[in-house]
Parts: structure tokens; C-alpha cells; sequence
């Protein structure tokens, strides 16, 4: 019976952001461990990488295909493969490990056209391989919470959403012409790398995600309008929303908002509540029943679900950010993983983790988005 | 040279709340003074209100017409007439008044009827007469402050806006059917008392004014959704909106967001930064410039305006409310009154107060959101 | 029957910022009318006052003593007096408006020494008279909300009480010496006009009688330490204060904290529960019971106690501020003052206006934190 | 050249939330691994811990004295202690160490006197050893934010501190008498295994270091009311404190106020402006200059101090949390270590953690605070 399990990394190079958060989400519960990786095609790159790691020589690998190959050769090789590569490769990463029989864990976007992630459900579905997509916000503890109380019926029938996702780091790409301000910001704008949709891709999947994860609701259609002000993607977009319930909604996703740094903000209208979460406080969340003053729930507190009490980490009112929250989504992946290899069977919160029927949402919203916004906003369905 | 002026009052008795509030509000710097009404067609309302008012028991009127026809042949009379009758006489009550020469002040909406808010601006033009509009939360001082800052150029050009006001208190009425839940609301979802919408014509105006007032901005187009759960007027709208400057944004009203009572939100976004003020919490504006940290403005602050600064009232920190925000909407229209009935020029922030023309943006704006809604969102010019 | 009052108010010309509150506050609910005043020494300011509140010239006094002598002869002579006038002559002008049979409504703090105080309630006492001290805060809605909370046993026992007063106005006299930095600060720092404590008595004051009237503890002993700063009085103190149940607690009030403009917050902590008001935001209450999630109860909504819906003037949401706080001091005393002239018994919510016993507290408490100072915040009894 | 070290942790079991936290802290930059322990006196704990962490049989020790004597001679032996064991032996587990030749990182309260603090103080002089203490808020990216500010005078010279740590938790133990409600306290009210004080102790400390940390101010004296319910050990401090600069404030410390978590909020008040930070919402900074609006600082922003910077992990919006701060606190620590076990010398922010002088204050501050509550809130010089 195994107890632990190793993984690769693919891309996540020392220099990224996203490599190293998905290392230490890793590493908090210590069931994962990072025993390989082709974290760059850069040779000296991927040296670093070694030494900070740890790992052994052989196991570093200048090729993802060599590294699917030779790993899933091996005895003691890797269970499954993080996938932190720029988002152009993830579909050729994802299927080459899945082709491998390596269960798959990838960032989103999943990748870039529906038909792609129908092909990669497909082939996971067929060699019995876990998928999951690292929607890293659902991990929050009071996003689960949200979740929870949501599909409860605690607020009721969902009848109104409003959500946003603002921030303003692309700002001084307005009106820059050519000239990109924001050195950072060069491959999310250049549709080779980027995919359709810059904006809405990047951060506009996550309020799609958020929302569906908290709700149970599914995006049936869009009506959106994207900004692109002279550049060749999008860096803001208002966005009509109707779910599958009937209930309406908007979602704002933008780039360009000056005095928001990561704002995704969830809140969730029902027939007898309300609850708003925010990504910046992410301990916090509050709850509205009607006739009732608004509460502000915390995180850890004796009146959380169960299921928010299991995930706990620290005692409430010390904070659990997004390394926590990475870790979260680590739990539950690797949990599932680990009864996959054991050969037990999963069922009920084995499962909450973002499968890749949430990435193909978010290939689908992304594509009807960029489409309504092309004819001037009208309905897309997904 | 006049120093005072006398009006009178169409409806807003005293079991009226917002009767009060223009009483109060007018009172609050003593230039008018309520010397005749027409409060209610019942003969006791009004005689209430004379006792209560300590009028003059041959100028409270049981009509309307007797009072304008009355008033405008005294020395004495009113020099204008506030109207805040139920929305489905104001176009009459406004004719009638500006017929007999009187200025009128009149609470929003305007009327139902875009040709019926062309001919009263048409009269009044002809008459040489004021008009204004009581869209109130332009009184409060951080809002000016807003649109000081934002015509001055301080966060440059507006490229995004989202705004909203979300209240709760019809939540009851979902699924109610015939049966009214909510007794004060009824008049609210008779398309023969309210119009042609209830909620966007109620609340949503406020946003369309509000943005409207602090950037100088005209809504250009709307793409709107409203939702009615089974009512016959909407109780929830999320609207697209296009400006005449090419930005976009989102309006979102509702009366069915639990957790929410009173709750105009608006933030400006531009290409230097961003503004964001919420009626709730009227005394603070938040400001935010390019690479700088979010600023809490204080109204009463020595860095604020020499506008925001002249309208101050006490010190910073005593907070100024919905009454306040009255009194300045009656500052600057009976200052602008007081300089037309002393034959003086009015120039500046002599029109600081809401026009007509404000007045008939909002009856626009209202058919565009209904007509666009009727048409699945399709986008509707006003 | 009478129905309605009339008043003098004794200070408060055009230019005080106080008096206007007072004039507004009363004229809200039309009970008391401004009929008579002694609002300046000096002739052309009372020659203002006269024009602006339209009263009778015969009625605008060039002294108070004259006042309260004519006007005690009068058939129609003032109900009650208002002392808006320096701090230094309360005392003198109480005890004159007594003498001549007249109720007082004073402006805190009632005056400088305790036996004027006990003065001021003998004579007050012995003709029957009421007599009012306008601890303006005691007006907001929200905090007669918590006080009705808090005397319910809603929140168990008090056992801690953290309350301050901060604001940052007086900042440019730290080190100023002679030079005085803010000219409207001047009377403030003279012993002679402000008496023995600025900041104490100004706003510490604030702070004693808001948690008294919260809570119905009592101060029974306070260890303080006042910064002077080089100022003749002070502009800053920390105190330790210990209440007549046996709870402990701390009031910080200052002048020279900068960030803060008006920054009264009264938290209550008991044995079942736990209260926060903040003056700056002053609709919203913060209640907590023991294991359950903070709430953020709004003003006029249907859970809020009777006591606090009966004050409630307009919808949840629209914000109540300082003036609406003063009209329901001037709603509560004027409802004992006509009660009292017309020859019936008081009794219940007619007394809940803070009496001269709370203005005999204040002085009592700033003599205390005044003496404690002096000796190194030694302890000493009210 | 080493570039990773060894540690080893005595106590922080796997049910030890602290244990935990540590660790993960330290795994965060894979500077130091955690290659020996001595984690509890029970067998089967230390065995779960092992396996956990995978350590070397040989290396898990049941007595800290064997794992000081053996680790010690290994060549590849620990290069540091974490202390996280119960408060009462840090003393003599330190003092093993130490006379071992091994750095010490103790988890706060240093100890329980302050003769033996200065004596593990002497003998990690005379070894030449580093010796932190933890006091992990230090480590939070916006505390080190403010003390940059403060030190290069930003806000002026200190002339006020407020700062409170308040929690909840032990509300239940008010009137409890011997029966203890809350199971997770026993040890806390247990003088023999706590020592002389239970809320001044534990979280006291941690207000009167982050104090010092971020303002380079000591503490001078005291004048504390502690309150004990009926309990051997306080469960409730106010604290009057001056500071070395002549500068006063308030400390208040509680385990009993309901609707608080795990409020440590500073603020820190100087002649030319303020400071506030809170430790529930830690990524932000309040900054108020003089005469300008209060500014609310983002972690990671372009213009935070380069310090700040240089310690910035992830883009500013995404929360970092206790975890993260505790990770900054292993990385200074860590790199002081490395820089000693090279023999190079250390220098400027090589010393930016909390030292064993840090840890002295505490004991002392402590010590002062139970003595002035016992004479009755008398000033006790620390």
C-alpha cells in the first residue's frame, strides 16, 4: 500500500512563479515529491533546477517526450506529471503523458481548442488516467466552504452572479502601440503563445471556474465585450453571463484596472441568501441569509462545514494564503492519485479536484467569449 | 436683490418618506422655505401636513392645477414647485407648473415618455425657466469630489466602468405570484403606477446618473437582461453598457441581492487611474493613481477640491448622510433659482445641479434597458 | 396641549460650526422653533443671526442674562435654552436660564468643576426643571441599538472595554511652542477658556459617555497618562480605566494621531458576546456571540430592536449621519420637554436624553484623568 | 561553500500545530532539511514523526540531551536546534545545545527568567553561536515594510503606539472555576508548565516585540491590569506602556474578547505621520503621511522599500500567509546560519531576525506586566 508519490514537473523553471508555488503546494502535506523534471530547453536551466531540487541526473530530462518515455519505464518512476510549461504546449505535454499512462495534473488553460481537450479526456478516459486542471483558487478553504453551504441550499436557488476578476498590471499597455511597457506581459499578447484570448484566458477562466465550482452551475451562454485597446489581445472584457439554471450574471475580467491587483471576487445570489468571497481576504467570507445580518464567516470556526474543518491547516484568524491553497489542491490530487495506484476505488470528495471537464468549460468560454465579442456581443453558447 | 425663496410642495406627505427628506433637505441652509403643497388628493393627508407645516391654510391645495394656477397669480407665490407625486403624474404636474411660469424641481424619474420629457424641457426653454431633476446622489460631496477629479483629468481617460445598486427588499416578491410579499412594493410592479420598469427605472437610473455626473460621460448603448421572476416589472438587471467614448462597462440593479440595502457602487476606470465611491459609506472616496498606492480621500480634507471644500458642511470624520446630500442638492438649485428670480447670469457651478436633460437620459436610458431586454440583449442606442 | 416648543440658543453664531448642527438637528421634526438668541457678544454677528433664523428683533439679546430675563416674562417666552456658548460660561449661563424658571439643554462638557456641576442639579432639581447635556453620539441610531442590546444581557456581563477617540487635527502643535500651528486651536490650549484638559475634555469625554450610556456601567477609577507635547494642555492620553461591575478596560483619545479625523469606536467585550460601533461609518453595528460568526447589523432593518426601529427616519442603507444624530437628541429632549409643559409625568424612553448626572460623570472624569496624570497614572477615584 | 544546512526539531510532534509550521517554513526555500528530532518523550510519536519525515533511524532521539551529544560529534550532525517543545523546557533544551556547539532557533517564550535568559545569552557569546528566537509576525512582509519606513523616518519620531492582540478562544474558561472548558488550554493555566503568566505570556509578547521590531523602540516600563476571572493564570491584559524614547501607548492582550481571532493590529503613530498593520489581512500596510490621505500599501508593489522587495514572493494580490511568514523568518535565519557555518561575516540584514536580546525583552516584559498588576497597576520598569 502506498502511502506516497512521486512527480515531475514539466516547465516551472526556478525563475517562474507558478514552477515554485507548485513546489511547496507539494510539499506541505508531503505525499508528493518532486523526483524529476524538464523544467526548460535551456541546458543551464535545467541544472538549476537539479541542484535546488535535488534530484538525481538521470532524471532530469532536456525533452518532455524523452522524459514520458523513460519515466514511465521506470520501476520507481514518476506517478504523475505537473504540467507548468507555457500554455501553447500543454495539449503535446498532456497527451504524451497521458499516451505514457502518467496521470496528468495541469495549469490552465487546459489548452487552446475544445477539440484538443475532448481529444485529451478522451485518451485519459480510455487508459483509466486522473486529469485534473489546477484551478488553483478552488482550493481556498472558504471557497470550499462557499461550496458547500451553496450546494446545502443555504442560500437557496441561485438566481443572481456577479464576479469579477480585476487587476491592473497590463495598464501601461494601453495606448503602447508596438511597444509592449510591460516586459512580462510579451507572450500574453502574442496570440502564437497566448492562444485567442489574453484577459478572458488568463484570469477571466478563473472567475468561470470559481463560480462553477462554487455553485454547481454551468455557463450556458455569454454575450461579451473585450476590450483590446490597439493591442492584438484582449485586456478587458465585460461579459453578459446566463447559466444553465436560467439565472443571469456578469463577469469582469480585466488587466487594466488601476488600484486592483488580483481581485477575483465571487459573489452569489440566491432565493433566500447570499455569499461573497474575495481571493485578497481569502479567510473571510460572507454569508447573508435573508431577513438576517450579513456574517462574517472564518475560516476554521467551529460553525464550518465538515469539509471545511477537514481541510483546515491553522488555528483561525491566522491566515492560509495562496501556498495553502496550492497545497489544498496538491491534498486532494495526490489523495486521489494515491487510491488510483493503490487500486481503490474514488468517490465523493476524492473528486474535488478541478477534472478536465472543468478545463474544457474554460476552452469553451474562452472561445464563445472571443466569438460573441467578434459579433459585437451577441449570445454565444457554450 | 431676493436672499430667500418660497416654494411649494406636489405630494410627499408626511407618511411619505421622501417628502420629509426634500423638507428636511431644503431647511438645512434656510434659502427656501415651504410656504405652499398640494400633498395629497385626501383631504386629511393634507391637512396634516398643513398643521404640520404650519402653512397658510388658503395654500394647501386639493389639486394641483388650483395650485399652480393660484400660486402664480400671488406676489407672494412659490418661486418654484418641487414634485414628488407618484412617477405617473410627474410629466402633467411639471407641464402644469411650467405653464404658469414656475420653476420646477422634480423627482426622478422625469417621466415615462421620451417625447413627454422633450416637450416639458421644450416649455421650459420657451418659459425661460429652470428645471431640475432630483438625481440626489449627486449631492453628496465625495461624488463632486469625484467629478472634480475626473473632468480635471486626474485619472485620465475613462476606459472602464462598473458600477451598481443592489438592494434586497423585494427578494419576497420571487416566486410570490399574484400574492405581494412585500405591501410597500406593490405600486413598484404596476406597470400603471411605475412604467415600463421597476427596477432599472427605480435604481438603475441612479447608476446611469451617477456615472454620467461624475465623468461627463453620455451611455451611447446598452445590452441588457432583465430578469422578472414571475412579476410583471423586472426586479433584477445586468446591463452592457457602451459610452460615447468607445468605453464599455457594466450596470448591475437588482432588488433581489440579499445582504444588499442600499447599495450604489460606482467605479470609474481610466488610463491614470481609477476613482471608486459607495453610497453606504458616502464620506470616502477611494483613489487610486498609476503605480501608486489606493488613497482613502476624506471629504473635508485639505487636499480635497475647492468645490468639495466649498460644499463641506462639518469637519471631516462627522459623517454627512443622505440628508446632507439633500440639503446640497437644494444649495445649489435654489442658489441657481435666487440668481434667475434676481435677473442675474447663471454661469459654472451654478448649474451644478442635475438638469432636465439629465432627467431625459434617465427615461431613455430606461426604455433602451427594457426594449435591448425584450430583444434578448441585443444592444439598443439611446 | 402644546405641540410644539420654542427655544433660545446662547452662542452658536453663523461662523460656529456647533450651533448650526443644533439648528438643523432641532428643525428635523418640527417640534422646536428657534425664537429667541444670544448668539454673540458682538452686535453685528447677532445682527446676523437675527436676519438669517428670521426671529423677532426684540428677541435677539445682547447679553444672556437679559435674555433669560425677558424672555422668562414672556407669555410666549422660550420653552428650554440651548447653551452652544465657550465652555468657560456654561456653568454662569445654566445657572441663570435655572434661576429663571427655564429648562437647559447644555453642549458638553457641562463645566469646569464638579461643585458647579452639583450646583447646577440641586438648582435644577428644586424647581423641577429638566436639563439636558448633549452628548451628541448617544443620538446615533445604531448605538441606542447597542445600548438596548447590551441592557438586555445580549452579550452577557462586560468584562473589557477598548474604546477611543482619535484624530489628527492638532498634529502641527506637537513642538510648535508659543507658535500655534492651527489657529482654530487657539482657545483650546488656554486653561482659562478650555479649562483644565483639551483633549480629555474635549473628546475624552466622547469616549466615558458613550461606553456609560452603551453599557450603564459607571467609571469608578482610572489610572491616565496625558502627553503634552510642550503645549500647555494636553493633546494625547492613554488610560486605564476600571468600572463599577469590576471590568478593566482602556480609552485612547487624541488629537495628534494622524490618519484619524473622527475616530470614536467603542468595543464592548462580554462573558456571551461582543459589540463594535464606529462613529465615522456610524449605521452599522458589529455583534458577536460566542461561537458564532460576527454580524454587521444596518440600521431599519426588521431585527433590530423596537427601540432603535422607532428612531429610524429613513430606509436601511441611505445613511443617518451627525445631523440625523442630533435631531434624535433634539427628538428625545424636546419629547420630555413637552411632555414636562404639559404637565405629565415622564417616565421610561423619555428620559433617554444623557441627563446633567452624565455631565456631572464627564467632569468628574476629566478632573481625574487630569489628576492621575499629574501623579504618574496613579489611580484615582471618580 | 555549503549552501543547505540541517536542522533538527526538538518537540513539534505531528499533532503539534507549531511542528508543523516550522517545518513547512523551512522547507519553503530548501535551504535547511530536517535531518534529526527528538519530538516527543512518547515512543510511538517519535516513530510516526520519522516515517513522516523520513528521517534516518539512527536520528530520532527519545531524550533532546542524547540528540545534542550525538548529533554534535556526527560529521554531518545538525547545523541548528529548532526549539518547539513546551514553554518550560526551553531553557535547559537551549542550553544543551548550546553547550554542544549548536545554533539555537527557539520558538517564543524564550523562557521563564530572565537570569536564564541572559545566561544562554552568554554562553551562545562565549561559543561564538547565533541563537533566534521565533517570533514569526517579524517574518511577515508588511511588518518588515513598516519597520523600513519607520527606521528611515517616514512617519517622523514615535510619539504613540496602540496595539492589541485579542482573541477568543478561552472564553469559556470565564467562571469555570476548576473545571476547564477548553480542553486545548489546560496546559496554558497550568503556572507550572506555562510559567507566570498565561495571555501576557503568550500573546503579549508577541505585541511588545512587533513593537520593538518595527519602531527600534524598547519598552521601558509598564503599567498592567491583568484580569484572571477566577483563573491561577490571566486570561485578559490592559497595558499602559512608555517607551524609551518617552513616547506612550496602550498593549492590550486577551484570550476572552468574542469576535476576535487573532487580531494583532499595530499601530504606531509619529509626529509626521502613521502606521497600522494588521495580522488577519497581512499583505497590506495602512500609511498615512501628514496632510494627505491615508494610503493603502499593497506587498510587492513597485513601490514598497527594497527590502520588502527582496523578500517578496509571489506577484502582489496573492495573499502570502502565516506559512509565508514563516518561511521569511527560515530564510533570514537560515542565511545567517550559512554565512557562519562558511566562516564568513555577517552583516546588516544578516541579523534581520529576532534575537535571543529579542527574546530577553520578552521574559522581562512579562515579568514587569504580572508584577505591576500585582501592585495594583503600578509602574514596573522593565
Amino acid at each position: 500500500m502506498r502511502t506516497k508519490l512521486n512527480y515531475g514537473l514539466v516547465g516551472g523553471g526556478l525563475d517562474a512563479f507558478i514552477g515554485t508555488v507548485h513546489r511547496i503546494g507539494a510539499d506541505f502535506d508531503r505525499i508528493a515529491k518532486l523526483t524529476a523534471g524538464c523544467f526548460s530547453s535551456r541546458e543551464e536551466k535545467n541544472r538549476a533546477c537539479r541542484e535546488f531540487y535535488e534530484l538525481d541526473e538521470s532524471r532530469v530530462y532536456s525533452s518532455y517526450e524523452e522524459m514520458a518515455e523513460k519515466e514511465s519505464r521506470r520501476e520507481d518512476g514518476i506517478d504523475f506529471v505537473t504540467i507548468a510549461a507555457p500554455n501553447k504546449i500543454h495539449y503535446k505535454v498532456a497527451k504524451t503523458f497521458l499516451e505514457h499512462g502518467i496521470h496528468v495534473y495541469c495549469e490552465k488553460p487546459l489548452c487552446f481548442e475544445v477539440a484538443e481537450a475532448e481529444e485529451l479526456k478522451k485518451i485519459a478516459e480510455e487508459k483509466g488516467l486522473l486529469f485534473g486542471v489546477n484551478y488553483s483558487y478552488s482550493g481556498n478553504n472558504m471557497v470550499k466552504e462557499a461550496r458547500e453551504l451553496i450546494l446545502s441550499g443555504h442560500i437557496g436557488e441561485v438566481i443572481d452572479v456577479n464576479a469579477e476578476y480585476l487587476q491592473e498590471w497590463l495598464i501601461d499597455d494601453i495606448g503602447a502601440g508596438d511597444q509592449t511597457m510591460n516586459k512580462l506581459s510579451v507572450w500574453r499578447k502574442d496570440p502564437g503563445v497566448a492562444g485567442i484570448s489574453n484577459c478572458v484566458g488568463d484570469i477571466g477562466t478563473h472567475i468561470e471556474n470559481t463560480v462553477a465550482y462554487m455553485t454547481g452551475l454551468k455557463v450556458k451562454r455569454v454575450a461579451a465585450k473585450l476590450d483590446y485597446f490597439g493591442q492584438p489581445l484582449d485586456l478587458n472584457a465585460n461579459i453578459l453571463v446566463e447559466f444553465d439554471n436560467g439565472a443571469h450574471g456578469v463577469f469582469c475580467s480585466s488587466q487594466v484596472c488601476v488600484g486592483h491587483m488580483n481581485g477575483l471576487v465571487v459573489r452569489i445570489f440566491g432565493t433566500k441568501g447570499a455569499i461573497e468571497w474575495q481571493q485578497e481576504n481569502p479567510n473571510i467570507l460572507y454569508v447573508t441569509l435573508k431577513g438576517q445580518a450579513t456574517q462574517i464567516y472564518n475560516r476554521g470556526m467551529a460553525y464550518v462545514s465538515a469539509r471545511s474543518a477537514e481541510l483546515n491547516r491553522i488555528p483561525s484568524g491566522h491566515p492560509e494564503g495562496l501556498f495553502a491553497a496550492f497545497a489544498n489542491m496538491y491534498k486532494v490530487w495526490t489523495g486521489a492519485v494515491l487510491k488510483k495506484v493503490n487500486g481503490e476505488e474514488l468517490s465523493g470528495y476524492d473528486y474535488d479536484f478541478p477534472s478536465i471537464d472543468a478545463g474544457i468549460e474554460g476552452v469553451k468560454f474562452v472561445h464563445a467569449c472571443v466569438e460573441s465579442s467578434q459579433k459585437d456581443a451577441t449570445w454565444v453558447e457554450l
